[in-house]
């Protein structure tokens, strides 16, 4: 069995695989990281191996107390992939997206396939049919987008993520809803437009923490699904054990 | 003539009006109004009025220091506006948007007009062909995306608006470019579509800081207006003076 770590901008999170089988999936605060694997550990005991991936700087106490239980891959510009790396400066690709696109490579093998990851940041990450990584975009996710407003200006609040009544919102919190969430929905919507007059037949996945409250409003088909990241870092541990 | 003083989340606008004619326009820091105003009444002996608008809180000394030299209307939700106000909470609606739409209804008469203002926020403001405002959105505008990608996030820098090379951004800072520049115009030109579904004989002007830059990579096809939100604080403090 597998534990596999995502340390994000916002949370971690933790998984246990059974080879390519999800069987358990928790969300807990960062500073909890330690003792909550642990309780896995004890839980799931044919965990043998894991992998950790973090978008900030690794705790390495952290890191040397959970190896002492399962021998633990720190994902990083260093790891071997699964697919062929094109982006320009891979010292800076973040591991979620190192582990997005090792995903679309394990599940759509030799397809053009975008994979958009609607969490704290909206990545889109473009991987073509000939298993080349090409790079992608960032922009601020949904809260980013919340927080951003509140913290910029002088007089907005900050809000929750909610559905706008109508495009044109009739308060300054409905005008708030209706700039981030259409706002947001036309992005990606325009972006996928982009990519499909390059590459008509795209292969679209929407995933994150996001990925439910926006996937039945875009006009473009996609594939939703919310383990893509953990599926990805899974495979990653996988690739590099199997040799 | 007029003295028009435009208080925004990053800058004070100043701006000298004879009657409908712009004279003199620039931008100062926020702590340097009260000498530069001094300055300009100086040199435009026959400014009689001003108008204020601020986003912010206002600074009451800079305020009744202006007074001393020029009788001053402060733009506020009490204002008398020449147009219908539907919005479900006036008192929280910016005084900047305010202005925007004053400036709607004196140059596009009778018309179904969308007002885009890209500057810290992206703000747009609906006014149907009856003079009736009914609202609009506000999402983060250029800056703020990247500002709120780098507070927000562990590992993603401060980087300054630039124009991507292309739909897939090779570097951390290409996919930030392409994120931030192409995820707010594929926004902007969603939004048009939307509003034009409903008003298909829809006027759009954009405005503000970032306007040139967007404008001509627009799909939709705008009237792009810089003093825009000038013109509207001046009609405003006519309206409000000639009765």
């Amino acid at each position: 069995m597998n534990l596999i770590v995502d340390v994000g901008n916002s949370f971690v999170k933790l998984a246990v695989f059974s080879k390519t089988i999800l069987k358990h999936k928790q969300t807990i605060e960062c500073d909890a990281l330690f003792e909550n694997v642990k309780l896995l550990v004890k839980r799931f005991k044919s965990i043998k191996q894991g992998i950790i991936s973090s978008v900030g700087t690794l705790n390495n106490e952290d890191i040397s107390e959970i190896n002492e239980f399962v021998r633990l891959l720190i994902l990083n510009s260093e790891t071997r992939l699964p697919f062929k790396n094109e982006y320009k400066t891979p010292r800076t690709l973040g591991v979620d997206r190192i582990a997005l696109v090792s995903a679309a490579v394990r599940l759509y093998p030799n397809k053009d396939v975008l994979v958009i990851d609607a969490g704290t940041c909206i990545t889109y990450d473009f991987i073509n049919s000939r298993n080349e990584y090409l790079g992608g975009a960032i922009s601020p996710g949904l809260r980013t987008r919340y927080k951003s407003l509140n913290n910029l200006t002088a007089n907005l609040p900050l809000l929750e993520t909610e559905q706008p009544k109508d495009i044109i919102g009739v308060s300054t919190k409905e005008s708030m809803h209706a700039g981030v969430i259409f706002g947001a929905l036309n992005e990606i919507d325009g972006m996928i437009d982009s990519y499909k007059l390059k590459y008509p037949d795209l292969t679209v996945i929407l995933t994150g923490g996001d990925a439910n409250f926006l996937s039945k409003q875009l006009k473009n088909s996609i594939f939703a699904n919310s383990n893509f990241l953990l599926e990805g870092l899974n495979y990653i541990l996988q690739y590099n054990s199997n040799e």
